[in-house]
């Protein structure tokens, strides 16, 4: 048993150990639920989800478990992209559909309303509330607010943090360089937002009151304790929940994530039009040089979704998103609750260890 | 008083804080001597130093201290590049010159030879070797090893962590992406070997019976904290250094460190053609899209070195290599003893409230 410290309490839960909110079906309720169970926080990533979607998760999450738990969701603006930067990414796309048998359909929209996600989320009572690209309209967050809901922002940046922050958010995410998938960044170009965790985390927690969940390479006991050490009050993993039991995450994926190390991933805005860490393959490797023309996000997105599904179908890794961050050869296999207690135990024994050995004459 | 590591024993040194050897006249023998004086280690850069300029420099340490110290040198090959590439690189260059009403002159050398170096470490028997940018011929390390001396390789990858054991290194420096200055990496691709220190670390620490210091952010107590959790058994500091009183960093240099955030540096190839981190300005800007084209290290150094000389004399920032990590509103003021004291006591407080806040019932 941890002492509480200002995320577990607001979160009441039992360890500073978030999962993170990963859209694209790696989060199932199973997922969610046995994280928030074994004592952390679990978060469906509800982020491509449609608002009846979000909604029959989340009660599926509470059939299972009477614990707290996070829904989070990619803010993002309703967009009309022009018909010239949709067909130029189409062609570029197309290749790859012929090899897969499919043919070109534009996509009847490009993201799920944002709006009515966020109502889903108001009906259901949903206890935190978990975002990043942006943030939402301060009507929504006033409303949260009055609910109780917590509310958890994304960072990469100080300056991010600062706007968070005086968005009245209750706890800040400090999203570092090594974290697999989306960037959240959404104050300044990208490229300037690529801070590595150890040196964001401790800049963050200078600069806002607000306490600080650190993201980005956290895979085990060793990385929560430098957390911690950090400034962080808690710690946020994804790549390191994609390999356990419960998550949705592909086979394939998975498999990747096992056998990957620090050098496997890239950023790319291949996929999705945003900026996001995964690991290499032949569609990132052949859009490389077109990045700049892509679309932004959702637009490429929803252009790639009929060809990372059926690449899916096929086993193909060369054609999906396998998202990952850069602690590849940390990732295990187990239960959620296995590495729970795992990261905790770890952080423990380190911790004990280290005091130990520096205080010699305390 | 810390409990001896394999890192302290091995140095004979007090704290397992490392000054980085930094080129370029930032590390004097004062502020070597004063780091090592005060129980870390310090280190001469002395990458483009020449032979009796390291000589000179070596026995003034040694008149300001009898405590041990390192000197680093960058791995170079002598190169011969075409005369194609060079004026490619010159015309771009030109226009700086005539700003500064410098005459375009071809350099004498390209780099000081790494052979004579080597040389004078041998001779005056220096108690420490780090190096970077690749692995010096086996026939060189057998003799320092023969000698007693120290050995310390750089990696930004297990890869080359791995590269540097078989070589029979006594201690490896794991540089994550954070760090300010050259990247050390030697092989592969330097894209590839952009990992975050969080990230870094314990997978190198896995893959590599050698001790590991960590380097790239580390700028205080919580960093050097969060490097012994990660599993290195001492730190590396280098931007941190650069604003101490014996630091030999131009004051222009040391203010944009002062006045720096997390978002304020790139890695950039402009000034010497090897990746290196550092504070973006002008040349920087004017150069980025022409990376690809200038030529490697050491040629675009030698080119450049009129232009940031006039730069640093005129107290121009935007002609200026401005290196520096991403951990720059960490910076402060102080001597090196006082920076050292401050590292290691916020270390010790750091882990102690932790271990306090996560045993309670241990």
């Amino acid at each position: 048993m941890w002492k509480q410290n200002r995320v577990t309490k607001r979160l009441n839960i039992r360890y500073p150990v978030i999962q993170a909110g990963m859209a694209g079906g790696a989060t199932p309720p199973e997922l969610v639920a046995a994280v928030s169970e074994a004592g952390g926080l679990g978060t469906l990533g509800a982020g491509y989800l449609s608002p009846e979607g979000i909604r029959g998760a989340v009660r599926e999450i509470r059939s299972r478990t009477s614990k707290p738990f996070a829904v989070n969701l990619l803010v993002t603006e309703a967009v009309k992209p022009s018909p010239k930067e949709v067909r130029r990414s189409q062609e570029l796309l197309d290749p790859y559909r012929e090899e897969l048998g499919l043919k070109r359909q534009e996509p009847a929209n490009f993201a799920e309303s944002f709006e009515e996600q966020i109502q889903v989320l108001m009906e259901e009572r949903v206890p935190v509330f978990s975002f990043t690209f942006d943030i939402p309209e301060e009507r929504w967050l006033k409303r949260f607010r009055e609910m109780g809901t917590t509310l958890i922002g994304t960072a990469t940046t100080v300056r991010e943090a600062q706007l968070l922050e005086k968005a009245g958010v209750d706890l800040v995410v400090a999203q570092g360089a090594e974290a697999g998938g989306h960037r959240g960044t959404f104050a300044g170009p990208s490229d300037r937002a690529m801070v590595g965790t150890l040196a964001l985390v401790p800049q963050v927690a200078d600069q806002v009151k607000v306490p600080v969940i650190a993201a980005g390479g956290v895979m085990d006991g060793r990385g929560l304790a430098a957390a911690l050490a950090l400034g962080a009050e808690g710690v946020q993993l994804g790549t390191a929940f994609l390999t356990c039991e419960e998550s949705g995450a592909h086979p394939v994926h998975q498999e990747k994530i096992l056998s990957g190390t620090e050098e496997s991933t890239v950023v790319t805005r291949a996929f999705s039009g945003k900026p996001a860490r995964g690991i290499r393959n032949r569609l990132i490797q052949d859009l490389s040089s077109r990045e700049r023309t892509l679309p932004p996000y959702p637009v490429q997105n929803a252009l790639t979704r009929d060809i990372r599904k059926a690449a899916a179908l096929n086993r193909d890794p060369e054609l999906m998103s396998l998202w990952a961050g850069q602690g590849l050869r940390l990732s295990r296999r187990g239960t959620a609750e296995d590495l729970i207690r795992k990261v905790v135990g770890e952080a423990e024994e380190v911790l004990r260890r280290l005091t130990r050995d520096t205080s010699r004459y305390f």
